[in-house]
């Protein structure tokens, strides 16, 4: 069965399967002590600007959730959208790792609107209310749209008006590069961010990301907060191996080029058919629509995708839930091409 | 150079990359719904018997955290060997993840010994005191001894006896049963076990490692626990296809025996020197021993391995610091003789 | 200056401290074995009736906390209205203690409605999601308002449909008893409810809660939740005795019917003023109103008192921010009709 | 039945109990924002010298506990003895609530020795283990002993050495200034210490600690933390006035030294005994014996204590257990001669 419902369901890059075997041969120092590690730090560091400083985790909610609790005690709080995946998607990890608050504002996109922000961006006077410490962002967002470098420069100088950090959750940021055409440091260091997650997983590694701290003070005992929080890979060079390929030659970049190929392609297929109606911006590799129920079910024969949203949406005809398809790396043409043929099917 | 430092310096075996390798080709269901998982899931349980149930994690430290954590409110305590990986090599994780204390006793070998534990092993009545929960050995332990059958069913009798649970650190149980020639749900659930964190990184996996329950009820919840744990692979299967190869055909378990008989060559090739000496029994893949601390100098020119201690032993020369060597499933006979030489070199 | 801010800025009651001195002579057992402590236990759990467990606390904030803490595991969470102290003001120290997750819901006045806690209501299966455990309401609300014994049935009837625990914030319960005219099992134990914060301070007391189980299993291990939780008080025949006189021969409904009273004298003194608006009902010991800012100021000269919301109103002239009215047991009536002068001059 | 069994089973000094009574009249800002604090906090700043900031808090354990945790992150540790308050009687909460570790050492006396404390005062390096942070011990001691000035500058010494911060829990605070003779500043500001738990319960108030900060930048957050941690008093006044009548006219010490002089007392009416053994030096107003098991029982027929160490002691005849007995404030002469001549009975 052809799957289109998450970044998640897809492969490995072949590229970084032979750096994995490559890496495979021999004793090699624990740790992150090893050369490979030490080579994809470099070229993390050189993508992402001087002063900046790089660690792997396994996985996108570690990167999160550690690279926060490098900046909060458990009286401060986080400003985020109410979908930020920190939010909704961890099981509560944020707060229990961090025990901090995570305090949210309504976003129909995806993105922060800093109108909504200045709620909470209150000064820290009373007592009785967590303060506020961060503002996190997810770039691409949940529902696959990019934020612009003016939009985050604007959230960087609120953050620095209003005393916050500036966090990036940036499990998609390749998708978002791609899609502005700018590099990753034009997104992270040049808009002000002060931490990132930056993703690997759903871009083509098995698993891997990177928590990149651009201010050295917040990453000083970050390898303890790593190391306690369940994070650091003993036999590192494997998760470093994969990062090495897939900082060489950009293949990060010809991977989400390609995804965001495949969810352009695939907008575009269903984009005038009567009975499907694409409801979101395709920024990313994400496409939203909404199609009859009667319709999902039958594709669901076929193909593996979530209902993302089993209401009604205002505009929409009745009856018509909203559902979440994703691309990736490997998405191939034809697989996109049957897709719609079979969406388009009277 | 060629590491004896620890087993997490050696390399994946051939046959659990080819099986990543093999699970690579087109998309599969992520977070564990995949075939590779059901499958090695299966093999599990069907190794550790009837009513077992099995999870997959990345890491060792986060096994015991998050096993320990489904037996524990933050007002209880787990009884260990002041020796335990647990209290000494994992950051403070327990105490920061399950906010219980650990209760230490002494161990000269890395074992319990109960009549040590009686003094922690108290009703649990007084609310100033935190209230015993669990006791917690490891098999094999951080000294490479071995507990015999005999001493974890006692152990059982006594946690049944005491109102605690029963925790095994298996990081290495493979390489126990290499040892004691049993089968592993022999040493775990056949002794009255609980919880067993059962290692495979450290005997040829790239990473993973198995929380496994020995009683239906307190794995009921242990799915979020894991997730919010930061423990739950998005690309599962290519953790479960390694497990897949080491549990086919006794991976685990020759890969265990190739590691212990390396232990025991390079123990006995030291054995009879004037300038060296063992210091803890050989049982696993683990060696003690004391020498000159300019001898050590010497032979880190060429080899990277640990010491263990760096202050005197009663009953040795001075300045004779104990160091530790490990050996692991792909260490090769020809490296422990060169290494053997080089320690007997006048 | 007189002080209409809160119910903390009141003083204690004289039979209150009469109850403290009387406590005072001799040695008596500590953290709780003493006669004060028994006999106010009795009296607590004869009001709330038989299966009811009592313990005392020092305030409100933990009461809720550890009563909740009781109830829950990092991965579950607690639906809650958006205005309740728990998530407001307690400076996310429910969040920090339990590591749980609060689910929100808008509220006008404070009180929860079931169809818009029906979103977080959901069965505990994706592992991504923090998993609902409790619904917790406030008994009379942060607005003032006092849930009807049909509405609290409701509650409770809906807590056991969807295998949630019922959970009340009663810091003002007494206000709402003498509000509803019944007793304070009818509107807990009668209605479904699991745990109770029972609050004293806020009518009477020097300090001191109770946490109130129903279900006796809940309450195992709470001696040690409320040692850990920093709750026990050593010398607690001082927070036992104020508990006893407060118990006896209704003083807290005495109380709490002279703060109810007197806050209605408040709002029907200014409900016929051109230039104030009464904004809430008017059911226990707060009033809610809108008036001019120029106004506020004035008033604040002689007259302390908190700006509850800045911004305009719905329905309401522009310019008129809302205040609260607290009164309390020793509001003298006196004081509140020199306060509705001040408010009506012209 | 009289109770020599802990200084908080003894009662409130009848001028704190008037100071509570003479803040009562009439409304007064909550939190602390009244005038009683204001006064209590000037006044305990002047006791502990210019730049020291105290807070007023609940209880002991939590004095400790808070204090800690303005100092630890979760991968911190505190060195401290293993008979420590912090260590032994706090059910957990130094581990719940900071997420840290405690290195503790083992201490006859109750008292650290630095050349034990090495062990643990290494540089943060491997972040395999915590990082240790703060150095705490107990002055008096939990064994009634005092430090001198010269002992704790050395400790001073060797935590500014080893980059650790120095925390005291002074919950006997004033028992140590009455038999060293000395300021309370003497032996916290002037040796170097970071941050003090200063006790008020066990000699004389009702309840009420407080924490002192001796570097401004660590209290900075601290009304945060104390609001969370659920140790803000919301009619401060009454805390606040305790303190105000604690240091007016050094009745702290007054008390202090009449406590210490039963304890003196009680131990030299039992020297002589031939069958009672004083255990430990009697500095503070605790005394420890060794007396036959019999012995004890019948004294328990008139009077509460507790038996301390149920085992046999070195040096001491089998079948005699370890008490302890505590004097305070209002211990009475003739209470004391009464109970010595009960002890020496034949």
């Amino acid at each position: 069965m052809l799957s289109f419902a998450s970044d998640n369901t897809y492969g490995v890059h072949p590229k970084v399967l032979e750096a994995i075997s490559q890496a495979n041969p021999g004793t090699a120092p624990a740790y992150g002590e090893d050369v490979w590690t030490k080579e994809a730090i470099q070229a993390l560091e050189a993508e992402f600007g001087a002063g900046s400083q790089a660690f792997f985790v396994f996985i996108g909610t570690a990167a999160n959730v550690l690279g926060l609790s490098a900046l909060l005690r458990p009286h401060h709080a986080v400003i985020c959208a109410e979908s930020a995946h920190l939010n909704c998607d961890e099981c509560g990890a944020p707060e229990a790792f961090t025990r901090s608050k995570l305090l949210t504002v309504p976003s129909h996109d995806g993105k922060l609107r800093l109108e909504e922000c200045l709620r909470w961006a209150q000064p820290c006077e009373a007592v009785h209310h967590s303060c506020p410490r961060v503002i996190s962002v997810t770039q691409s967002t949940e529902f696959g749209t990019v934020y612009t470098l003016e939009e985050l420069r604007a959230i960087g100088a609120f953050a620095r008006e209003h005393g916050l950090y500036f966090h990036m959750d940036g499990a998609r940021l390749a998708n978002a590069a791609a899609h502005l055409g700018v590099s990753l440091a034009a997104m992270t260091r040049d808009v002000g961010l002060d931490v990132l997650s930056f993703g690997g997983t759903k871009n083509g590694l098995m698993f891997g990301e990177a928590v990149v701290f651009f201010r050295p003070e917040l990453a000083q005992e970050f390898g303890f907060v790593r190391k306690q929080g369940m994070q650091l890979m003993s036999k590192m060079r494997y998760l470093s191996a994969q990062f090495g390929a897939y900082l060489r030659d950009g293949l990060w970049l010809e991977n989400a080029r390609h995804a965001n190929a495949m969810a352009t392609l695939l907008a575009n297929g269903v984009a005038d058919l009567p009975h499907a109606r694409v409801t979101r911006p395709v920024q990313g590799n994400a496409v939203f629509a909404r199609l009859p129920r009667e319709r999902i079910a039958a594709l669901h024969a076929d193909f593996h995708f979530y209902i993302w949203d089993e209401t009604d949406g205002e505009g929409y005809p009745q009856g018509w839930p909203e559902v979440r398809w994703m691309t990736a790396f490997d998405s191939r043409e034809e697989d996109v091409l049957r897709f719609i043929k079979a969406i388009a099917k009277e």
